[in-house]
């Protein structure tokens, strides 16, 4: 008897300890990464004051001021592509990711765990690019082989309530990449809200049938089409930046680890044959939303979802087409 | 000039440097959390085992047994409230969570952080249900004093994507809410995957309008009404569980300062007067959805969207009244 008494009392006192030991721990951790991160911070600054006052110093040295410029560059990638990057501030979290899961901190504390969020979400869009591609074209195959000509409503809208779900998570996922040090341009964010709007306007909009099917289902008909063509093009665009990342993450690595890297052309190569495509996809999305506006104001259909979704499909394009001409012309400045 | 080769060469070595700290740090973290995880998860084992083993060592007398039942509550409530509850095993991030937001870790690391996440889960929850009160009352005031007894598409649909977006929102907290340690029955979470497909299908069926629009919309009337009920419910919900978060955390407090607690049972008095509430509610939501399904099948209106959404209802009341039941049982047996 006497012996359990003492066994709890000493599970009391031992809880206590523990409890102790956590609390501690985590303080230190917090103080020991707040010194570091000063740290991070201040060799940062420095790293760019120097890199940026290098031509002013010594203006008649062209080849040391590039070696040196090169030395810069390869201490700002052991900060930037190592562990010390989570210490470096990111984007803060926007209102997107608070609406939707509060004010919880999805950033994280590791550089790898950083890369291995970036190379998931890469295969998500893997993944969903593949059924980007074969939904509509099942779809399409179904209309002419099956509904003679005219689609039913209800897969319809299992698919745009797919899109929807989709956009959604993209949005979400990208947010996130942001939080944890991603440079992505908050255009293909602002596209992607543009794109949930689009899915959930479109579910309201009841799916015509006959008689006449074929003229008022023509915009749903173009939208499937120009669905297919997306998932050709996100497919080449997922297999550029997939290779993008593990060239970055292969320089990273050799940076820190003062190994020479040679080809790093090659990936920015592919880029110019993605290009072209991407172009040809923003046309058609800004005919299929002009062609939308069309149909509304010649009266075939007079629902407001129609003029909506044609100008937002309009709107999309004009802002895709900026921001990729913008993006190589950042690249090619290099 | 050797100045600045000095500096630059510096600053390399410094980068490495503080790369290797960080390194280091992170993984020291890591391996003294495994250390204390390892302590954490003993000592909340034994005080388990010693709890369970208290009166077959002690028959006949429950006088001490009963002191040390509360000795070792005590304890528990040290690990379980306190820093070191972060280290215990904890719900896995579900398939939803995944599905939405990728393999990001959304786990807070120290017990403030968490309890924060669920105060602001309950705020939320407070905006929501003055909206969730306010947003159908003025459809049916409007409905009665401007638009002549007949809803519009348009307001009925920005209400339902509202829903949608809420629903979403609530899901993906409270599965947040559950990685975090809290003991939220599954099923609460399921009811909002269920309020989600609702929401997402009364989109597809088109809201109609006159002629006979009464008959027609009374299950939208229903569903306003209803929903409004809800508001003053979740109100009520909310009230009596932020009041048993603050006791919680003031109980925690004080168990772990050795301070002796008086009043615990102000707030589960409470849920004698909140149950009926639900239970009127839940026997209103399976009424509404009963009477959805008679309008189906008289023949009134004959979309396939208002027979799932009448059996949804009905499936939801039932869930929830079981659900409610339960925890009532589990409460009145402490
Ligand atoms: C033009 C394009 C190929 C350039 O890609 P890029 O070379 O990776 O561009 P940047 O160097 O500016 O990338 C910066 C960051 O943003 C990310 N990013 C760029 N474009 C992105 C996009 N469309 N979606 C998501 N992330 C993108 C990159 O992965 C990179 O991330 P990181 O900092 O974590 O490494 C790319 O932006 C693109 O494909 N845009 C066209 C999209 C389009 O118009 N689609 C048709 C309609 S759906
Ligand atoms: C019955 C009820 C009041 C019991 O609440 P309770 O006393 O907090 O229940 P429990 O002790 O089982 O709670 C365990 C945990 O689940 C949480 N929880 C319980 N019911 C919840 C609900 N409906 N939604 C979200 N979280 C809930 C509690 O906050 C607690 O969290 P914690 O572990 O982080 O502290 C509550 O479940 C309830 O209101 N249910 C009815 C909902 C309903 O039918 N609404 C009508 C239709 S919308």
């Amino acid at each position: 008897m006497e012996n359990i008494e003492e066994q709890v009392a000493k599970v009391i006192e031992e809880a206590k300890e523990v409890e102790d030991s956590v609390s501690v721990h985590i303080s230190k951790t917090i103080s020991d990464e707040q010194t570091l991160r000063q740290r991070v911070l201040t060799l940062h600054s420095k790293i760019h004051s120097l890199r940026s006052s290098l031509y002013s110093l010594l203006p008649n040295n062209t080849t040391l001021v590039e070696k040196l410029d090169e030395d810069l560059e390869r201490a700002r990638c052991i900060v930037v592509d190592g562990d010390a990057a989570t210490l470096l501030p990111a984007h803060a979290q926007g209102n997107f990711l608070r609406m939707f899961i509060g004010p919880i901190n999805v950033r994280a504390s590791r550089k790898d765990v950083q890369l291995k969020v970036k190379e998931e979400y890469n295969s998500y869009r893997d993944k969903t690019a593949l059924l980007f591609l074969l939904f509509p074209a099942l779809l399409l195959i179904l209309r002419s082989w099956v509904w003679d000509g005219c689609l039913p409503a209800f897969p319809v809208q299992i698919y745009l309530a797919w899109l929807l779900f989709l956009y959604t998570g993209l949005a979400l996922r990208e947010n996130i990449l942001r939080v944890n040090g991603s440079d992505i341009r908050p255009w293909w964010i602002y596209h992607h809200y543009c794109a949930m709007v689009m899915a959930l306007v479109s579910l309201t909009c009841g799916i015509k049938g006959q008689p006449d099917c074929a003229t008022k289902q023509r915009g749903v008909e173009l939208f499937l089409q120009w669905a297919m063509m997306q998932g050709v093009a996100m497919l080449l665009q997922n297999r550029y930046q997939r290779q993008r990342l593990y060239t970055r993450i292969a320089l990273g690595k050799a940076k820190r680890m003062d190994v020479v890297w040679g080809e790093t052309a090659g990936v920015d190569g592919q880029l110019w044959l993605l290009c072209p495509m991407l172009f040809i996809l923003q046309g058609f999305e800004a005919y299929v939303g002009i062609l939308l506006l069309k149909t509304a104001f010649v009266g075939v259909v007079s629902e407001w979802q129609v003029i909506f979704c044609g100008v937002l499909l309009v709107l999309m394009a004009v802002g895709n087409f900026t921001n990729t001409v913008q993006t190589l012309m950042v690249k090619s400045r290099f």
